[in-house]
């Protein structure tokens, strides 16, 4: 270990790879003070209608991504951001990095991705499978059911559900469909681990991503065995295409290679940190790495991680995985498909003029306005319950076909009071998440809150009176690229580990909301009616999201 | 009988009077045809909010009117109709009325209204109680309660429950609220009727309110006995203050008055139709004055009116009366509380500004760029299924504290999407109304829509697939006022009944819309998912809108 006096001025890199675009900040690895930070956008963002290199049509629930955009990230956010830092790059330490998940990429023994091969550039199943590729669908029922039928004992590990976003569902998918890909990939790889490659030159499979998304659990993948019984080509997918020494994070995967020096313009041979999950990694950024501390990261869909003491199943988690957060403790994660998004989708599509242009008028956003609107409201006065399924149910329900309802409306109900009902239901989302958790014998002590959704107080004081805890919020604005720079601090040997330099470098305000008692005892009602539409809608009472969602599909397929 | 053909130039005038206006047609006697017509705004509209002579801010759901506005009308729209139709004012030879029900005037012996007095100028319950005052739901609930524990063999005549609507909740209230004027009131006379009064200077109370709101059933009221149990001062009220000799439909109430005279500028000593309901003087004006030729007035609200041979119970209807209609049949009356209301309230509360800016640009309304985009999706489409009470549900459930609800919805639901769902909500909430009938052994076997709402075609075509039977649609865009007309004429012994002179003067076209039979068996699933959430929500399972209106109640009441 490198001694902490010595490194005063020794800084950092992380770099935050989203849906979108990458972020790089570079941090003071004494304080974990942020000096600067730089975008760069993705030139092929999602690709979701047309392949880019043939124009052809993608079916419907496809979204690829284009391996080389993440390398133009290091490219120039790095450097970009090591400008607005003002900083030496010999400075620099360690760089870590951040990747969503689960992303998928078939690879070539060198690393190269298939789609970059002329013989696959016209495939789409050869490009980047990003986490919101939802066409596996069919595979993911399949390797549930066959699981359950089995008693596969790894399955009440992921709530009883396997996602069609994982890789199990994304591989089998790409058999199935493409077999020349399958046959000709040498590893199916987390984007996470393969831009670790591209830094180092080193495959190393961080043990987050195997966990929760490679269903690596105990020291096993799910058997051949049952993998034949899937389909017999599949049997040895783990062995052939999955399988690898896996890296704990905060560990070195290795050092920054000459090629990746160059494009960075940081010191050939610096640590590079096993790779990492966005939201995961905001945990060290939030100080928030004990047993009970939950961190959601709020944006267009909520992810909740937390660790755990001990192993427990909870009902419809989307996994626990033993250091999956940080090393030595169980790692639970929870999520809600749709936060964010839907209150944009409700100030998009359903807002009439007047508020537009008001908001126009006073310079602020419509959120905004909206906010200030249903902020003055007291609990229950919009006569409004929603359930936040617009997007589904991640947790704890683990249910794609269920969809948004929303009871109360009269002719006396305004935009206002249906965007704080949406705001209302995502935080009954949450606590539904949270007892769940208790009610499994995992504790939840202390919440603290990240994300872009930090920025709205009523949507934050809602959470405290929904949930009767007092709310945290993160210090940092780059919560996921502060995290990775956590992690590089540590796999540099400048902490001892996460633990440690979470508490030097995270960033965090305690209880920065408190739960107002008569809001408290309201929402305590308002809930009871929602867990009852809750399970009556979501445990198969009545089917009905299932049944409207599939005549919808088949109307559109007669178009 | 005067000889018809001795009638080619006779004139009768139908005079409407509306929620917000009255509108005077100058019809031709021996064809029906409207020669011309004119509209009286009334100068003091709905008083919701504050009473006119004092500023005195009223409680919440109540609404009054002023009776002189009903008297404007006559002085202003009856010769401005005239002169439309360029009509000699001796050709005329009868006028007949409906009026808005169920409306009420508490009067002195000689009519006066009591609010017309000095000392009831600044008492609201001294002026007329329009039909939407919801402010005696407590003694509605209490009329009903006690019916149905002792037994009354009148409730089931009201579909088991009587509205705060009707003539005996709003004397109750007055009684209780006011003791001075239900001492001072003479009679508490329906505006049907007053507007009679003023007409001929006589006193004739019509069977139609009397059976529908006045509770007049096989020649008698509720009993003093029950009255007594109610409130022991209420135990004379049907003969204090109700009790009046009835007059038929279609029968002269008397002759024109000098004064009427001079308001209209008809000729002294013409006939003066029975006073009727906007709704069941439609019936001729559509030709549906057979058994099972159920008339749909499709405006706000809906309300369904019909004939029936014989007396059945129909869980749910807003009533039947023997003559209801017309004389020597079963007027069965059924409605929905919210019908064009709700589409109006999305438009104007749920469109965002890109619909108003095309819809604009287009020249044409919002309501019409709606439904020009959701007329061009499949059934089931959208992926929605909505309950069609944010006014309450009237029939078959008659509970004013539902409440609408939206299901299915997702980040891909647009306001055309949602208004569809409307569209089709409230033709589920009609085919629940039929079903009910014909489960009760009230055929229905025609279906004729009048109202404002026929000139949307794809809400007909909606209602044709959902109902899977034809619509015919009204011929006049003066239902109402074409309805009274009708009966001035019978009064005037032009015809010999209301069946002639339908035949003779109503208009309605057959058949405009035919089901398409790939929608009906799409309505047909969708319809068995509305009747799973219609029975969920509304008998009882769930009451959570009974909950969420309460909690609403309270909350406006810590303001």
């Amino acid at each position: 270990m490198t001694d902490v006096l010595a490194l005063t001025d020794s800084l950092v890199v992380g770099v935050d790879f989203g849906t979108l675009s990458g972020r790089a900040v570079v941090v003071r690895v004494r304080d974990g003070a942020e000096l600067g930070s730089a975008v760069f956008e993705y030139p092929h963002a999602v690709v979701e209608e047309t392949l880019p290199s043939t124009g052809r049509t993608l079916p419907p629930d496809w979204a690829l991504q284009v391996p080389s955009d993440y390398v133009d990230v290091l490219r120039h956010a790095v450097p970009n951001a090591l400008k607005a830092a003002n900083a030496k790059p010999e400075d620099v330490i360690g760089i870590g990095t951040d990747f969503t998940a689960c992303t998928m990429i078939p690879v070539t023994a060198d690393g190269t991705p298939l789609c970059e091969l002329d013989e696959f550039r016209a495939e789409p199943h050869a490009y980047v499978k990003l986490w919101k590729h939802h066409s596996a669908q069919g595979q993911a029922d399949r390797i549930t059911d066959l699981a359950r039928n089995r008693g596969e004992k790894w399955l009440p590990r992921y709530g009883g559900l396997i996602s069609s976003e994982w890789e199990f569902a994304k591989g089998l998918q790409i058999l199935e469909e493409a077999p020349a890909v399958y046959a000709a990939m040498w590893r199916f790889v987390e984007a996470a681990d393969w831009i670790v490659w591209q830094l180092t030159g080193n495959y190393v499979r961080n043990a987050c991503t195997a966990g929760y998304k490679g269903i690596h659990q105990d020291g096993a993948y799910p058997s051949p065995d049952y993998l034949r019984e899937l389909n017999p080509a599949f049997e040895s997918f783990v062995v052939d295409k999955l399988a690898h020494p896996l890296g704990q994070l905060g560990d070195a995967a290795g050092t920054l290679s000459a090629q990746a020096a160059e494009w960075t313009g940081l010191p050939q041979g610096i640590a590079v940190a096993v790779g990492n999950v966005d939201a995961h990694v905001t945990a060290p950024a939030a100080q928030a790495v004990e047993p009970g501390q939950m961190v959601a990261i709020m944006g267009t869909s909520t992810c909740h991680v937390m660790n755990g003491a001990e192993l427990r199943e909870v009902p419809g988690m989307c996994g626990v995985v033993e250091g999956g957060i940080v090393p030595g403790l169980w790692g639970y994660e929870a999520g809600q498909s749709g936060v964010g998004d839907i209150f944009g989708w409700f100030t998009h599509h359903g807002v009439p003029p007047e508020y537009h242009e008001t908001a126009r008028e006073r310079g602020i956003s419509v959120h905004e306005l909206l906010t200030e609107l249903a902020a003055r409201q007291r609990v229950g006065e919009h006569g409004l319950l929603a359930l936040d399924w617009h997007s589904g149910n991640r947790s704890v329900l683990v249910d794609h076909e269920l969809s948004g309802l929303i009871v109360g409306q009269t002719l006396a109900t305004r935009a206002e009071d249906t965007y704080r009902a949406l705001l209302e239901a995502t935080a009954f989302g949450t606590r539904m998440i949270i007892d769940t958790f208790i009610d499994a014998g995992v504790p939840v002590t202390e919440f603290v809150v990240a994300g872009g959704l930090i920025r709205n107080p009523l949507l934050m004081q809602i959470y405290a009176d929904v949930l009767d805890m007092p709310l945290s919020v993160i210090g940092s604005a780059n919560g996921p690229a502060l995290g990775s720079a956590i992690h590089a601090a540590v796999a540099a040997g400048a902490y001892p580990d996460i633990r440690a330099a979470a508490a030097a470098m995270g960033s965090v305000e305690r209880d920065v909301y408190l739960p107002i008692p008569t809001n408290v005892s309201g929402y305590e009602e308002l809930f009871t009616d929602y867990l009852t539409l809750h399970d009556h809608f979501g445990r198969g009472a009545n089917e009905v999201m299932r049944r409207l969602k599939r005549r919808r599909r088949k109307a559109k397929e007669q178009q």
